[in-house]
């Protein structure tokens, strides 16, 4: 069993202080595009998987996301919590878990994910492709009639990302401090270094 | 002379209505390493430049924000406002204008925006080189002896952010608007056209 990551607590002591903030689990997270150029945008932080380190986030399959990510699996979080002013810069690599995906094991995960979320958050994945321009019809009232004991829906897609490196910054004590993973990864173990460098 | 873009008012509006916040002008900024990888950090806006649509940023050259894009100019903000639950993504390229830079009107654009930071902020430029190895020694002592007349240091440098595409989303009314420009630019002008997009 490996011990946790040494940045996890820094991580889980920021997201108390910062609990009673709605934005406190909001996160940028940037990705590379089929033409090269990096996108970034908001999405919510759903928690650890288990015991990791590794962060869940929902989202839609239909989004260009999920696309520049089947590119490019390198993603870079950035997360700022406004009330203590800590920066943490999280890159890692993401792992796509559909509806098709071959492990029954992640499908378990998508399907936990699932129900862990609200059912106004489920209804979001009955509406219209996001990005596509708006039609009014009938089918964005689907999203009334969703059933609580329904499973997950094609649209529902969950991403597991895998942190590699945390660039951590306190502005408060202008601390800064970086996690490393020192040895290639055997069997889900990672070995942690940290190092103070200047902010 | 151009019209102004159609998201600056938005943009301005939603400044004014989260003015309050410290962190209301932090923007998340990813852009591409050498190693095709995003990268995500927050920095500070420093409002536009002149009456254009383009941003102006602060940063240290020593860091490797700056080595990523000089190696690849596209960047992409975040700019979410906690207060309005707001979200701009704003699409763009990046001038980087160091001491080095040939034209005089940048190396001016420069100065000015070197004698608008406090001296706070003045002062960390004469730091350390940001990202090394934090080692306690005399160089960091100088931070207090910079004088207020003193133009930019060579470790200055203001990037201007030249926005091409803007999507944003209102979350309490749940609207998404999509802003591009329509045509190749001519002269710095840029005719803007907007459409409604399903959030």
């Amino acid at each position: 069993m490996a011990s946790p990551a040494p940045w996890k607590q820094l991580l889980l002591t920021a997201l108390d202080s910062n609990s009673h903030l709605k934005h406190a689990n909001f996160i940028q997270i940037a990705t590379v595009g089929f033409n090269g150029k990096p996108s970034n945008r908001t999405v919510v932080f759903r928690g650890f998987s288990g015991n990791s380190d590794k962060f869940q986030i929902n989202t839609d399959l239909r989004t260009n996301k999920v696309e520049d990510i089947k590119h490019c699996p390198f993603a870079e979080v950035c997360w700022y919590f406004t009330e203590t002013w800590e920066q943490f810069r999280i890159n890692g690599k993401i792992d796509i878990i559909d509806g098709l995906n071959s492990s029954p094991l992640k499908l378990q995960q998508r399907e936990t994910a699932w129900f862990e979320s609200s059912l106004k958050s489920r209804s979001q994945y009955l509406g219209n492709a996001p990005g596509f321009p708006s039609i009014y019809d009938e089918t964005s009232m689907k999203q009334t009639n969703l059933n609580p004991s329904t499973g997950p829906v094609d649209a529902f897609c969950l991403l597991v990302f895998d942190p590699e490196k945390v660039d951590y910054l306190n502005l408060k004590s202008n601390n800064r401090v970086v996690f490393t993973v020192s040895k290639p990864q055997s069997e889900g173990c990672k070995n942690w270094i940290s190092k103070n460098i200047n902010p």
